[in-house]
């Protein structure tokens, strides 16, 4: 999982590839935490990910593919970061629409890889809105999606691969879904390696919308931002490039109490060492609702991120 | 830094090596973490090692290379568990002396490795006392010290001969200092790969009988054990076995504030994502309390574990 820094630096020739400059997820396991689930766990984590969530591989991917040098986004999470230092390391510029409300620290962290950081109020205007404003005035830019776009699940598609790479048989692997752009590149990326392992979702019961539309058979929204505590799963609806693969790529999602998840968190925490954010404990979080499904069963849950502030992760282990 | 979990199994045949049980330790980079603190920055994390700390390296080369089937060793924290999980795997039987004080997730830590743990009172009797009944009561067995004994120096050079393999150069190698055992381990470890990179130990100021007695020229003790955050350097002194090479191997020690400590766990989680124990996180905070020495400097940064109370670390985060 090392990568030399100094191969890091900006440059404005031709663009390095994703493989070259991407972390290898970290494989990890714990056996007081199989133990405590009943599974043979093995979790793959993209928290140590250039900038802390498996995001940068979907904006890096996106970044150096387009030729535009110019790229906006909306995005008061990870993606927004991700993108940003993607566009340092290629020497492009960004511009990133967050509400006003975000939190300053990632506010900061966005311009600190000197993205420009667009503020918008949005209760008098929608991030979209805003884009849409931007869009017109710099005709010249990409508009990137944080997951619906062919490249953010192509770049997403390596930690398939990699997982696929692996020297071990899963009977299982299991994602966090919020707008479906991991799940769908994981599935892409193991089936690209001729891999059959059953791939499960694993979506907030509150923002379960990815859930309802497999059931129904067609997206399906939710009404407004659900305020589950997995943030990076507060998405509207899946993406229109995402369902097509998610609808057959995916063998059903697991709809994961705000309790769950939260318990996630801690039982990463207390048995395993490793920070999670809410979002990236979903996966744990779907062991803990259905329990009899996979016991004694290989398990490898994806941990999507691990940025979360400390206000927040403090009290959760706190139980506050 | 993946290990099957099949093969670590139990065995009561020829036992297995330390080099064949052992996970690889964790490279970590943060490039926030680095511009934070001013330096190029690689973190070995100890963390995702068997039970959670450094310490199974001490523990398992010191049980596995021993004919006695029996080990009794004094430990509230991370050696008691390391050598519960060792006795395990070689299916040796062990007895771990803790203060009827300890926290019960440490205690059932312990047991649910098979250990026999052996409560004592030690308002009334010490720790040190209660080893000595037992090793009257059981001549046949070991009795293993945490840090004072070569086979634990030598499994401990584990990590060093591991951070000289790497393909990367340190001007630092810094090590957080207890009772001695990882910092010799280290030395020795890069000694033996033929490496001259310098190796400073990080000792909490509050705890400081290292770095007393490394400008003493002699082992000079702490007046009782000091009730510094760091709970792993809680030592009375450093063990005899390390001296020698602690006096002709290490550069220095820089003595770490409670409060850089603290703040070392909380850029540690904030900046890498990394979950750390306070005793973990003295490598970062001996670079926060001399910046101007490392600044530029290719430092390695050895976090030795990451077992902490969900309460402690909370507070920590919370800044309670």
């Amino acid at each position: 999982m090392s990568v030399d820094l100094k191969e890091l630096e900006p440059s404005r020739n031709e663009p390095r590839l994703l493989r070259e400059v991407v972390r290898p997820t970290t494989i990890i396991e714990s056996t007081p935490l199989s133990k405590e689930l009943g599974v043979e766990l093995t979790v793959a984590s993209e928290t140590f990910q250039h900038t802390g969530s498996f995001k940068f591989r979907a904006a890096y991917n996106l970044a150096s593919r387009i030729p535009h040098k110019n790229i906006i986004a909306a995005s008061s999470g990870n993606f927004g970061q991700a993108l940003a230092y993607a566009c340092q390391l290629l020497g492009k510029s960004c511009t990133v629409v967050m509400p006003i409300t975000s939190a300053r620290v990632k506010i900061e962290a966005v311009r600190s890889y000197g993205a420009v950081v667009d503020l918008v109020d949005t209760s008098r205007k929608s991030r979209a809105e805003r884009v849409a404003e931007l869009e017109h005035d710099y005709p010249e830019a990409y508009v990137a999606s944080a997951y619906d776009d062919p490249l953010v699940i192509e770049g997403n598609a390596s930690l398939g691969e990699e997982l696929a790479a692996t020297d071990r048989d899963f009977d299982y692997i299991i994602v966090p879904v919020g707008g479906g752009g991991l799940s769908s590149g994981v599935i892409v990326g193991l089936q690209r390696s001729r891999k059959t392992t059953i791939v499960l979702g694993a979506e907030p019961l509150m923002a379960n919308d990815a859930a309802r539309s497999l059931r129904a058979g067609r997206i399906i929204s939710n009404e407004g931002e659900p305020l589950t505590i997995a943030d990076g799963a507060r998405t509207v609806s899946v993406g229109h490039h995402n369902w097509g693969i998610l609808q057959s790529g995916l063998a059903g999602i697991v709809e994961v109490t705000e309790e769950n998840i939260k318990q996630g968190v801690r039982l990463l925490y207390g048995l395993a060492n490793l920070k999670a954010e809410p979002t990236g404990a979903l996966s744990v979080g779907a062991l803990l609702t259905e329990p009899e499904r996979f016991r004694g069963k290989r398990v490898c849950c994806v941990i999507s991120g691990g940025n979360v502030d400390r206000e927040v992760y403090g009290q959760i282990l706190l139980d506050l």
